[in-house]
């Protein structure tokens, strides 16, 4: 039995809703389902009009619904819910048909989802979709893993359905073979949280030095936004700063709750960064910033703790301030980017995926949440050397970063000096000094970790482990 | 069938082989065995004479020599081979004989392990040790978890052998059920890897800013080894720090390279932190800067980024500088020290192992690599006040951070400004200056998130949670 729908999308919650409407504006026929079947006939009654939609109000219809191979994503919670609708579908498919897993699932489930169904015969996609409801709905960013194969079959649809960049690019592409794409999307979160944590040390900033109302600060973002900070994330900050609370007519900023919450992916970003052994302290950071603003018990606690006492700027300097503010998070902000695709890298290697960096800043140019101009410049440093080890090595940032870094230094110096915390701008500094160190006192902590647990040492002058006999009359022996 | 030996030892690396030493000097008979049969014979040959020792040759003749009901400790390397072990014995023990994992193993192995064998009626004790190989001999700090019946058998064999505090208490008490010595013993190794990045940063400040040689360093350790920094670590860094490499002359950590190792327990403390919701950012800068130093192929891509330039302090700044150095390692100590019992207390809260603090900083002051007189500030801390929510809120510590802290903060600032990468000197005093922030800007986060997620937002005035609509006439909505 075959169908007529070119895809199927099951989980009809805001995502699927909106994706599958995305599908159908592009001129697809989409079968749509849902477990509770009100909400099938809901979309096809509030939206039928806006394209070809076949509900489906049983498993069986909605695979019955699809041409073959067919092609049905998946939009429902990660984890176990996940799990079920696959084990519910699986029997219900053919050799060849696609599976597409377009939730926020951990890379590593989608890598044993992927082997699973492979050895069923069934390409499985685990493909990140940043952008929110809006992307969702008028062309988000899809960062899709799984075989070339199925990105045959797949890719002219997302690109159709994607959002493009300036140049008319298709925010998509292959990502890489099994969970390549899931990855990349946990880090384009990762890079998201770090890019949120710096702005909002920026605003913390020109409030608590330059003096700076919320209004002033919103009008300092737009112009920001106007060069090369231009981005979706600078845009609506400016847009909540500039927000008065109706009931209070306060600043909207000023009603709500300073606790942070999060939802596990800059987590996992941080967590896998470890296991890869890539410093993401930006990321850490951010994640970090986010849980201690959440314990309130703790905050209380330490109310009584002391801390410097400084007023505000004068107009003149604050105004100078504001300008050093800008290089400060320009230049955090090209190390987080340098943090997050060096881990990009080292999980394209440790899983042998071949992902393409400068392809994967070309994607995320337009439809996701961290978009920005400054993707453009990272796809085309990828452009002029697709082998760049770090960031940082690309001739344009480093001069850039180069250019920023007395007034970061001056930045980052003047939180100190005032209690102001900055963990992100501070994180990316010592980063910053840490790569271009000629020496770390990292020597030292290999010489304690070999008095204190014969753990051995290089030497600068001679290959081979060397340890030294502290307890004894303290020779060097070669430790093989 | 039961023999005479109170303990067994199996697995007899140098670990296991002193710590089999150690029961023997205290008067214990000891069942000594090791997969391959000469290390057992090679030990009983060496160091028959320091006790009684009875060398068994099998795992059989090994768990007879064994009084009932049966202590036998596993020293072998975690993970696979432990659970190898494991399996081994299980079979030929009987219900109620202990099983002690002395290695460093992740508490979630620990807690699976134990449930494993409790089902089989055999108390399954992990213990953390540390003290590298002297402690395992001469009196380690020992973290035992499991049933309090097994404490009841083991606890009094173990504080014989445990190194004593100042005030003769025994190194060891029993942490909790199941998981919790292992638990607490991998936050005790992140604080480790937090202390010696604290010592490698103001060695390297010592060096770079104030210009000192490495003899004049040992020599500004070794005074601060006499006040309130006074522990192991310090200790050891002027030895190393003093000690001249015999082959070239030259200060011996100018000979070593400057890429520092770890082994996993400084990273599986962030991760579990991540988990818990802790936020552990000096720990986790810690172990960002060992595998920064590791990035050899970065770090030399690096070399041509600009920094800036700025001569070594005269000599009378240069000391006046030192001695901010000392107060800005304390304060940074105190938060790290903060961040890792917040992280037991989360460990115990999330897993109901009710884990004493001032306890844990007790058997921590003497035996272990973080030994310090600091810990019995710590200890007396929590005895003041077992409820205390953060070692920040104790009075005394609160006092130290506040007049250390104008030197804290101009010694980061100035590491900044000179471009000496100070990650854990800085986030540290993130973390206090975030902790203690009437307001932080994570109300400015949780509005973007509203904004491009709909996530919701709380309100400082009302109850519930609330969502903007953005998109639309910006009225608030109560979201339930």
């Amino acid at each position: 039995m075959s169908g007529t729908a070119q895809i199927g999308v099951t989980g009809l919650a805001v995502m699927g809703r909106n994706l599958a409407r995305n599908f159908a504006h592009n001129g697809f026929t989409v079968a749509v389902h849902n477990r509770t079947t009100a909400k099938t006939d809901a979309l096809v009654e509030d939206f039928g009009d806006e394209g070809a939609f076949v509900a489906a109000h049983t498993p069986q219809e909605f695979v019955a619904a699809l041409e073959r191979p067919r092609r049905l994503v998946i939009m429902v919670k990660a984890g176990e819910p996940t799990d079920a609708v696959i084990q519910q579908f699986v029997p219900l498919l053919d050799d060849g048909d696609v599976v597409i897993d377009g939730g926020n699932a951990h890379f590593e489930d989608t890598r044993r989802r992927e082997k699973e169904l492979r050895e069923r015969g069934i390409h499985f996609v685990g493909a990140g979709i940043s952008g929110g409801e809006e992307g969702a709905l008028n062309g988000p960013s899809i960062m899709p893993g799984g075989s070339a194969e199925s990105y045959a079959s797949l890719g002219p649809m997302l690109e159709r359905i994607a959002a493009k960049a300036k140049d008319g690019t298709p925010c998509t592409t292959h990502i890489g073979p099994d969970g390549a794409g899931h990855f990349v999307k946990m880090v384009h979160n990762g890079i998201e949280y770090a890019d949120m944590q710096l702005i909002a040390e920026a605003y913390d900033l020109l409030r608590a030095v330059a003096g700076y109302s919320p209004a002033k600060i919103a009008e300092t973002f737009r112009s920001w936004n106007t060069g090369r900070l231009d981005s979706y994330l600078i845009e609506i900050t400016a847009e909540v700063l500039a927000h008065t609370d109706a009931a209070t007519g306060r600043p909207f900023v000023d009603i709500v709750q300073d606790r942070a919450e999060q939802k596990g992916t800059g987590r996992w970003t941080v967590q896998i960064a470890l296991d890869l052994g890539v410093p993401v302290s930006g990321i850490a950071e951010a994640v970090f910033a986010r849980s201690l603003s959440g314990h309130a018990d703790l905050r209380e606690a330490a109310k009584g703790l002391s801390g410097p006492s400084a007023a505000p700027l004068g107009a003149q300097e604050a105004a100078a301030f504001a300008d050093r503010v800008e290089q400060a998070l320009y230049a955090s902000k090209i190390v987080s980017y340098t943090q997050g695709f060096h881990q990009i890298r080292a999980g394209s290697e440790a899983y042998d995926w071949n992902v393409d960096l400068g392809a994967v800043a070309s994607i995320w140019r337009a439809g996701c949440i961290i978009r920005a101009a400054f993707l453009d410049r990272i796809r085309s440093a990828y452009a002029t050397r697709p082998e760049l080890l770090s960031l940082l090595s690309d001739a344009q940032f480093a001069e850039e970063i180069g250019a920023a870094q007395d007034d970061w230094r001056a930045v980052v110096a003047e939180a100190v000096r005032q209690g102001v915390p900055t963990p992100g701008f501070a994180a990316a500094l010592s980063y910053y000094d840490g790569l271009r160190a000629d020496r770390l006192p990292a020597a030292l902590t290999q010489g304690q970790r070999d008095f204190f647990g014969a753990h051995t040492y290089r030497r600068v002058d001679r290959e081979g482990s060397f340890h030294t006999l502290w307890g004894g009359d303290r020779t060097e022996t070669e430790a093989g």
